[in-house]
């Protein structure tokens, strides 16, 4: 069994710890979080310890492995705290707070022997994206040429949050950026169109939703739509486009059923809520691939390289959004 | 151009007289009916000749074929006047007003030779049934072992026209008969559940609505679902399940939209009103079959045999429903 | 915590160890099966006790519920034994390998007094089929007048299995039957044709698939379509039909792709395999609401009386396929 | 009746040809090509009288209106020699073969009295299409504020057809921009992603799929993939995101046929192979709306108005896509 310690014991900590939890091969030994008593309430549903400083995590010999789900300034220092005490990582994205920091964390990593360090972009395990991308590399639609994602949150997040949240694009379309990056690798040139359309994130100065293209270096091109608040639910949606067809991927909903009446027909649940429930699997089979990755030194996916990628990208989407040019990507 | 006339001006003649006018190989010379103005205000659309007395059609050496739209209890006559005279026929189901009948026709016409004479049970000719017997065919499917056929009306006809319809078996249910035995063959049992659902047409003592399972001589089975209202629309629907796979046919609809909203998501419109909407293509690929038998010697489908065996069904059917026992059919 | 025990440590009994453990309000206490080292191997798993004697399950002081998944014709005896011990428990369907039985069963145990018994149609507490019993409940489709079930298992049992199955419709058709009287209520006629499709089990003289007509105590009707064998998956599926609108239930995939082709578009992943994965989160649900009557004081379905009347209709069936005629059934 | 003729008998012209011989409200009296026998031989069949010059259908006092389907770059001299001679007249996108010609002509025909003049976006008429905007302007959706265009040709037209087209956004693009405007409404920015996918247009210098992203007057912003060779068919869907719900637009196919096998589930037609299918009531409804404001007086949609900004849109495209820049839009 993989002993495993969460930083961070917020929305995102919890799913994890559920995940470790129930996980036939790990089991969860350690809550790190120095807010009142978030890592005790947490530590105490599943047996573990409770941690409030991050120290103590790297100091205990009893933790294999560390997720770490903190506030995303103190990602980096994280990261290089348990790899340094040879504790692998599942770290959330983004990696850092900006590229400069993502790229230096990934040079400092370079420098030491350590195990394997995974960047929290969950998707690549999700199986409807998963199975697009095994369709993609065997074949069955040709050379990819477009992609078109659409992913729209339920609701808006507090104005707080965005306010520290580093922008929609780190923040929210940071995770569209490395699925466009699953289908069309390296990118090239990033082109936004920022907006505002929720009256309540105004104050803040941040786009509540944005339409982006991507090129990739191959020539392919993906969109992006974004949306802080999709009435309806969790809209998560893509398709591939390649020479010799296509595969798109709808929303899930929480039954099968169909309504039908004198003014409709065939109407549907909306959309499952958001992504603890769109996602479960995703987070399951990330934490298998994780756990794969220390035990048997399977590769990693993604790595931070990818995570500083992601990140550069959510930069130059900024940078665009801000100046109405495109922007392209270097190296 | 075959010169084609049309016996019974009422809603099935005018469904008739539009596909004929548009028909590339077909022109509409005559349209005949004893009641009041009507031959003469559907003729006058199409610039065609008005006859009140069907012996005028069958005398007319101007037309080629007949369609022969009268109530049903003027079909056998109307029928024997039209090939006496050397004209091709398409009679509308049923094929006349009961089993004796029918047979006592189909016998008639083996007696002398006439032009082809074919059945109106179009389904055969749509798009979608005719593509599900084409997959079946082309063995797709393997070995037909169950069908599933649901056929509910938009709203019940008046009770005045329930009177005469010669019951919801002969009236209704026939076209699924019919459609039961192209993917069946030949139907040896019937077992019916009736059922009076509707207020307005408890007076009239038929049933509304039923329930009827068929077995085919070769081992298969189909249910049938029959009902006189359905608030959707025309819900018309069909599954052939098969050693090796399955076909289903869904309804058609106006548009191919979906609504999403808080409460609900894929919202579609309600089905396709009724059999004028969803059975147009139907109906002018059934004139073209029968241009086509009648032009180059096509094979005839379905025939007057055909007919006469969805009317031997539709006889057990009621049979079964009034005695709670399954009826085997002879021959 | 509800401790509970498991009696038959075969596929079922996983099905139910697995829902117990993960239960948040119960745990696995003890697990019974007389063959080889099943209960051994299945109570390791889970830290429990293995027994083989089910009178030392009854015995045991820890032990507050019972979930009886033993061979059918053990089920009355099971039964008696745990609620006479003071245990609730939950039975899976058949209640008894007869109608007789299971009325003797039913009887006895209104003799004393004793915690819940359960009957183990879990298909009552899937989130699709519950939804749509709410809609209907609800009114959205106004009064229920047709319903039409089709259940399909992906492959056939081995012969020996079906050889002791008691037949299809009570080894099989018996969760359609309680799933129509989840919507009709009482059932007052039944009739079946009985099908033998598969070459593998022809001399166990069983039907491999079935058509069935039911007829409510109220006038609604029913038709179930039955087969051991679909080669797309478990197809499992529901329409009810009311006077003011319908709903229907599709099958559950492992994704949300669709795939296009040049020679197909929407091609989908063939539905989920079996009842374990397409009843997953029915399993749970049944489980806490056994644990809510038992707890809580919430009202039991299905109830005893309920998993008698699903074998009345099985035997109706059986009957009504032998003989071709429609069975009524008294009380 | 009104009296129409056509200019220019390539595919359009025939498709506007039979939309006018079975319109209950039109005739077609002429035809008129220069190229060989072309105009002989579709007037032939729907006995019209054929024209080599568009003089002659100017003079024509029997000529009401005037269908302009003739090559791009006659199109502003056929509009002011049919409207000059009172006639009115449809003309096909774009409505002349640059901005600078489109906008000279939108300002000639404000300098005399004539007959309306209707731009053929025939989309606009389009049962879904029309829905999705009516159901907008109920308010379904609330506020639009996102729209995604999917819009992708079954197979690229040949090289020689490319080399003449004025390029992928005048030509396949142009249709998208005034679909964009029907929701969005006046455009302010445009960028566009082009691409060469299809080695047999590479000669041509032109894209062969694009990406585009634009932005509306009022903040909304919209996102169109192009693609000239889609190889299930002629795929053309729609997403309108509003604030308070969504409304899309699936494809047609020729049958609502689902095939279920042991690989996949589902698997329906091909979509609608082009535009004369997909389209075929858009192209009926237009003539009819042409009709009526000719007739009646209703309002023209869309003017030629319209048709000078989305040919301003594909020129800021083509722009966009040389410079790899936003491009703002003035006026």
């Amino acid at each position: 069994m993989l002993r495993v310690a969460i930083i961070g014991a917020g929305r995102i900590g919890r799913v994890h710890a559920e995940s470790v939890a129930s996980h036939p091969k790990a089991t969860l030994v350690a809550v790190c979080d120095p807010m009142g008593t978030a890592a005790e309430d947490l530590a105490a549903v599943y047996g573990a310890k409770a941690y409030k400083d991050a120290a103590d995590v790297f100091a205990d010999t009893e933790v294999d492995a560390v997720i770490v789900g903190s506030p995303t300034p103190l990602h980096a220092e994280h990261v290089l705290g348990a790899t340094r005490s040879g504790k692998a990582v599942l770290v959330e994205k983004p990696v850092a707070k900006d590229v400069e920091e993502a790229r230096a964390l990934d040079a400092e990593l370079a420098t030491f022997e350590h195990p394997p360090v995974m960047v929290g972009f969950q998707r690549r395990y999700d199986p409807s994206i998963r199975g697009a991308k095994d369709l993609v590399d065997a074949g069955k639609i040709g050379d990819v040429e477009q992609v078109v994602i659409v992913a729209r949150d339920p609701s808006a997040p507090p104005a707080s949050y965005v306010a520290v949240s580093g922008g929609l694009f780190k923040d929210m379309s940071i995770h569209d950026f490395d699925e466009a990056r699953f289908f069309l690798g390296d990118i090239e040139e990033v082109v936004a169109f920022g907006q505002q359309t929720l009256p309540e994130l105004k104050d803040t100065g941040d786009f509540d939703a944005a339409m982006i293209l991507l090129r990739g270096k191959n020539g392919t091109v993906a969109s992006i739509t974004n949306q802080r608040r999709c009435v309806t639910g969790y809209d998560q949606r893509l398709e591939v486009h390649g020479s010799e067809g296509s595969v798109s991927m709808d929303n899930w909903r929480d039954t099968t059923l169909h309504l039908n009446k004198a003014e409709f027909s065939g109407s549907q649940d909306p959309y499952q809520n958001f992504f603890l429930q769109r996602y479960a699997a995703a987070y399951r089979n990330e934490l298998t691939a994780f756990i794969d990755a220390i035990v048997d030194g399977a590769p990693v996916s993604p790595t931070v390289s990818d995570g500083v990628a992601a990140l550069v990208i959510a930069q130059a989407a900024g940078e665009s959004a801000a100046s109405g040019r495109a922007v392209r990507i270097e190296g």
